[in-house]
């Protein structure tokens, strides 16, 4: 794929870094000659300074071709703007950082941005979680946030300890789908037996994951 | 809960308005005034204008009855330090945002910090997955990035439309764990059929994912 | 009328104090303390600091109730995004500058800005005309940048002194429209002369002006 | 011509790009290295770093030669300077960007400025009139601001609908000078007659151009 | 007398503290409020925050009545615009830093500048005459720098010791005006001697000072 | 003569302009890099980059065989720190520009600085006479500021016109010592009479200059 | 003692805090008023804002009186000038920081600075010996840096293991002067044997302790 | 010995240069380039530019052969950050510099690091004592600070003059460990006696320095 990212901090550098590890083309596109410098000396991709909301800059870089334009410049509005001049000029796929959470979410499909990306309100989400239900190993959230994958240890307190999935009484809306003994990734059925020592994956809407948790611990 | 955060930019004041939700005590320290009237001035909560590297700021802040403290001004260096500092001073859990990726796993554990949270490194992943599979609605991963959820759309070329679960072969370490048929959550059992227009959740181990993907679409 | 005004540096000022002379109700935004306490100390009317990219402050300010909003910041992104979010939020009637005379126009539609405006872009092109064409006394620009209008001095020298109205030949798309006798602003009839001294406007679309200009010159 | 342009900002830019695009011989003049450099690479024109307010700069820059001196400085002060000096150095035609509307008049002619320039100011009343009227799709200011033209679109309940121009009665001091059919200029005669659908231009004095609009619409 | 200074540096705060030891009104303008703040607390005079390029500003500090404006603020240009719009409104007298030692004289004549002081360019033609001639004891220009007079110390050395002021021969154009015998002045007529150790005041033209200087020592 | 000078600003500047001029060797040592690069463009002598506050800076310059050291920088302890070294390493001759007039003398007189400067003093000192005494046409301060020299011009009105030198009388400690008659430098003698229009040159002891003044016009 | 301390920074700050445990009376003065307003917040004592180049300033802190004033701003230049005012203002002693660790001695002689603090190239040479000598427990410099004393740990592998103080071969200029054992300290007879697990103080002339050190392990 | 230094400010680059003066191989480590090509021109050693809390940075340097790591940037947390990452990376040594006195003992401990360097805690303890007692020629601690070596005058008033060492009585952990008498370096015995003019260095447990102190003078 073709992948054009517009901002070189941290975000955009890592991004770059991934995709060319899966072997994408990627460009860089910043304003800032240092930050340009930086990341020619360190990534082996193409390089270009310039400002993004002009659309020559656009053309330049190939938006043509591109199947993505990534804009991650460290402000909203600039990255809006960048995001809907993409859109017009033809990329197929744009996804777009945004710091405040609470842009109106019609602003946000006007401008054509498909994927938008919250750091801050995704890592802030995540750590509330961990920090405050310190039984729950990792957590992540799927469907656009509308489900939630736990993972939890099974300790001999645990309420479910000893028993079969088909023995295990859970909300409508949630699953342990997966279980881990001593590192293997197991897909249960209905006879595999819960153990102490195993850490299980349990799939729950959001709205009772809650329910489910304290069901199981 | 009392939980003490340390910094008060996005990514803190994110956070306290999602533990103030969750009714939990919340208290946020930053060196900066105009940080401290601003979250003052938008959130009730208590904020104390300190230096969270002195001790004396620390315990005023109550850290010795601090369920978690999370570290997150924007320097590593001065995170990991407070990192540190929280947990001879008796926090029971400190979560600490570090920006550079490739920090020393042994040097993080030393210092005590139970979490450590890469917002960019994080979202970079994300995002990388999102632009390059189309098809891939949403994921996540979990178990510490051993494994990844997938949420993909059956479409008419699917090669598994209209297979029953137990027909479909997938590599061992995979499965499809939920459906959403019409936003209905389903944990489908043997028996269940895979149309078209619902939308899967395949739960993979990272190392084979895009090989499960594959066999799917 | 009901105004809102983005962004109160010079230009921001002048309008308001425009407006208000023409009895409107005005009220300014702007994110700078010192600039919202310049401007209540010097205008009568409400100021408000706040982030206008935000719904809540465009709300509170009566973007329900405004029949205009003028977006002025100082950067052409973060005016577009205001503009677009206005629109959103029912603004009739959206102004917005751009400073940048070469963005895309299918983007600023888009974005449901009803007057573009480009100080910059039109002093340029004022001036140009004045100093490079001496005989012009003073020139503007109608219908879109498609007519353009002259005020030109009768010298003795004029291909068109003593003749009347009917008898000078011009091409078509333009216009002797008005002439100023002793700066009584008189609009000619076929029998019109026109005498040394007198200053006429000529209205001609805009790529006849040039050649209308020389064949009264 | 040659013209002598003091300040590279975005005024001096747009102002170079047209006066080049007619022909013209054009250089700039800017105390900024970095500016220098930037146009140097984007126009094809001289460009003289240096400090216009002295002798030898503007001596260097052929002053004596230029047909024109144009100071765009962001500096009001240093602008008036400029001019004054260019008059003395023997500039034929001295235009000046002035940013604050209230400057004493008999201190501008002294200063021997031909052309004063405000393009906050101008920027300002256009805004005005447009989001204030609505039904005025364009207007320009001529004569110094003495006359004013508006554009008006005729709908199904303007004043003047299927009337002859000879009918029409308007304040003295004001015509309709052309009308749009299908964007066709047409220069009316009295007996033309105005349909729905057409835009019409009319041209008043300043003072009555309210009044004039009234009785149309 | 009324004295206005505009600029509180180090020479606008000298200059007032010996108008007021001399019991005149001063008034001091700066748009600088720490500035405002701190001669208010040093010195006993009024002291007004304003823009004295503004019209409104210089008659609030009451220009009309001023005996004398003196614009002494850190740059050139603006000095200049001030002065001359001082004089505008009625200055009397007005007197004007300017750090360019080479500015256009017929340019700050155009301004109606009565006095123009160069601080920079005095001090260095004192520092270069005291440095290279260590005999003379002191110097100071007269006659706008036309002449010079000279003090200088009768050594055992000198080509004058034990003549009569008669039959001293010197260029003419030149005189000893005075001597210094045990600190007191003393004016001589023609059979006054000059002794060793009696300090000389020597007045001469510019341009034959250094020959009158080697025709003594 | 050998002269250093320390301190590339305006004044260091025009010191080394009129120094040249007489050709004399003159150094410029400043520590910053840009001024030294633009003295070297502009003056034809020796710019040393570097900290006159270190002994081998001021010995690479040539200290020991400098007739004389001019400290210019723009801060006073600094200038006074570099006087002390210069002296300890053996300059002939040091003149230290001080700003603050309040200076403890016998701080400087420790130092060994043999010329002290203060341009803003002198300057305040200069113009409080000339604004307020609008006849005076031009004045000196000499003898270190123990007598003055003014230049006044004899109108009708003055109270010794048409008197010869002999007839006039003044206090002791004051004298006319030359005439300006069309612009010719005169010494008088005891019959020389005083005509309107002349310009006359007094001489006064400081304390009574004020009286002396009064008695001629 | 009553000392005047100028300079607010860490050290300012912690000196203050040691006399004042000591019960010394302290005054602080700095420039900054944000310096002076946190030292107030935290120590007991009197804050003055001021500048300390000023005799005003030093008079009214009671320089008269102070028995020590310590000059530690952040530039030498200002500690040494404010040095000599205060020795010429009557303080009876003054030390002085002083980065630069080759400024000329008979400079600061001059100055009457009694002691010259250099905190940095203090703990160069300090940790310059711990880090190359790691036989080396602590050590120090006395008299003025001409004798050393060092802490050295005896292990089976030194020199002097078992042997008694008069057996000891040491150069002159060396001694061992104390022994720890067991943390308690000894003077050593010349019987005392010096025993494994011990602690020696030896002290050495600066030109020699290298010598010694190694005549001892 | 191989030594890394990070920070190449004032402290930086003294330490450098003794450990360069005593032949060790040193690498200076600085993140701003101006300061790298400073050291880079004054010293013979390897600088690279870099940030040292990256293990690569420390791994390019050599980490694993150094002998010793000494970290000294400006910010305590990013030199205890650096100094922990040293240690993991198999430093034998490190050195910290640390400018909050109050650090958590335990904190330090924990991050291995061997030796805390405060210089301006250490320089204020020196100023203290010596301005305090004028009769201390100079003094410094050793043992971590437990203990205390002092070289006083001895006047005609001192307590202990005439006395032979054996007749002098102190409290147990003090001695008197050696003498000058003309610069010279004696280790008295019991039979040494104490004249006027000697200096003498007593050794002394922190605690009781003060009582041992006033037993002799």
């Amino acid at each position: 794929m073709y992948i054009i990212i517009v901002g070189g901090g941290d975000l955009g550098f890592y991004l770059a870094q991934i995709l060319l590890d899966e072997e994408h083309d990627v460009i860089i596109i910043d304003k800032d000659e240092k930050i340009c410098e930086k990341i020619s000396g360190e990534l082996d991709l193409v390089v270009q300074k310039g400002d993004a909301t002009e659309t020559k800059t656009l053309e330049k870089a190939g938006i043509k071709e591109a199947n993505a334009l990534v804009a991650l410049t460290g402000q909203d509005e600039t990255n809006m703007v960048i995001s809907l001049l993409a859109k017009e000029l033809g990329a197929e796929n744009v996804a777009t950082r945004i710091g405040k959470i609470d842009y109106d979410e019609m602003v946000l499909k006007k401008l054509g941005i498909d994927i938008v990306i919250h750091p801050e309100a995704a890592a802030a989400g995540y750590i509330s979680e961990l920090i405050t239900k310190p039984e729950v190993l990792d957590l992540a959230f799927i469907s656009r946030g509308q489900a939630e994958i736990m993972e939890l240890e099974i300790t001999e307190k645990s309420k479910i300890v000893g028993k079969k999935i088909k023995e295990i009484e859970h909300p409508s809306g949630s699953a342990i789908v997966a279980l881990y003994e001593n590192d293997n990734l197991i897909i249960p059925d209905k006879e595999t037996e819960i153990n102490v020592g195993s850490k299980i994956l349990i799939l729950a809407k959001r709205d009772i994951a809650e329910k489910v948790r304290k069901s199981i611990i």
